[in-house]
């Protein structure tokens, strides 16, 4: 039987690395990185390399790649798009390479090298996703990418999502952090934006008029695509 | 108006330590460090010097104190008690030294140095500690043990709980860990042993047979006394 894990932010990750050789991961940044990244991936992009750094995305652009990328939520100058999803269009991404680097979530990503599997979660993809991690082996960690360093609600709702959707197919909670995650989202779960209004990310948004993204953040099962991140690359195949 | 912060646990203390100068600090270890230590004074102990360290406990007990402490739940050999809260009865207590060291709560207790006021938090002592929070200036940070780095459930329905009570005070909430201690709180409170019942230190509490603490360390509010951390030692009035 598979266990389910949450990591509920990056800088709890030291604790879980060891175990997590082999394993299965999902990394989750609701607001915005990874919901970004299945909403390219919808909209054809052909290639999306998430990466850490703004030197990374930049050499990257230099080789022809569309830039996006945010630092404490403001797209980066000179990039061709910041970080949210509604930029991410069919006639801006069909056929196109993107490199993306954010403040969370790519940090949060370029943890997780040992693990076998690395998906990208978001809350357009969690149906999808639960099935794939599912139908593969290994035991599941819930990484949630938080804000610099600090817990946050929306990911953790999301963890909560996945996991309850895992328990209900037969994988089985073994931290409190999941268990918490499960409690959180069984509150939220009629009304998630409610829930979040008071959040500090969503007050974030409220300050810089971005109240729109969260609609589009908080969809839920919108997108069929399961997105791995597989030598530094997002794919929509099982490697 | 005074913020009240959450730091889920010691691993995160470090994104809080430069905030924390100055300001009111909630150490919590329910299961069952700062229970044992409320319930020491409650029980007529004269001093109380908890420790981090197995060695600076025995150099304490070389001085005549009497040794508390666990490893891994268990009581360390030679000690005089292990770390439960039902060992430090009247009889033993009154107007003795005693010394303690655990696997969490002293740990945190001795990250804390720069705050301007340490408190010990049990939900023995819930509204007190709520009170003299409120009496004093200075922003509060509610500080869970954790379990060896861990996220745990029951120090985070602790501080949900303080953290209800100091917003009905005027107190603020200010971070995502706060408003999600606060959510499960709410959803636990009416039967806080049952909400318990699945989490990971309940089950090892039940593998260790000592089920029975956890009825001492769920009981609400049946002491009066507010417990401060001065100087390394614990002290029952205002420094």
């Amino acid at each position: 039987m598979k266990n389910i894990y949450t990591i509920l932010t990056p800088e709890l990750f030291s604790l879980y690395a060891d175990a997590l050789v082999q394993k299965q991961v999902v990394v989750i940044d609701v607001l915005r990185a990874t919901t970004s990244m299945v909403v390219m991936l919808e909209n054809g992009a052909e290639r999306v390399n998430p990466v850490a750094s703004l030197e990374e995305a930049r050499s990257w652009g230099e080789k022809g790649y569309l830039m996006a990328g945010e630092r404490n939520g403001f797209k980066v100058d000179g990039f061709d798009f910041g970080n949210s999803p509604q930029e991410f269009t069919k006639d801006k991404m069909g056929g196109k390479s993107v490199v993306m680097t954010t403040t969370n979530g790519t940090h949060a990503l370029s943890l997780c090298k040992m693990a076998r599997s690395v998906y990208i979660g978001a809350f357009l993809n969690c149906a999808v996703t639960c099935d794939a991690l599912t139908n593969e082996g290994g035991d599941i960690y819930l990484f949630c990418s938080g804000w610099k360093g600090f817990f946050n609600l929306e990911d953790t709702l999301l963890a909560g999502a996945m996991a309850a959707s895992l328990c209900q197919m037969g994988a089985k909670v073994a931290d409190d952090a999941t268990r918490a995650a499960i409690h959180l989202w069984n509150q939220a779960k009629t009304d998630v934006a409610g829930f979040l209004s008071d959040a500090n990310h969503v007050q974030r948004f409220q300050s810089m008029h971005a109240e729109s993204d969260l609609d589009v953040c908080l969809k839920i099962d919108t997108s069929k695509k399961v997105v791995y991140y597989v030598g530094g690359e997002l794919v929509t195949e099982r490697p």
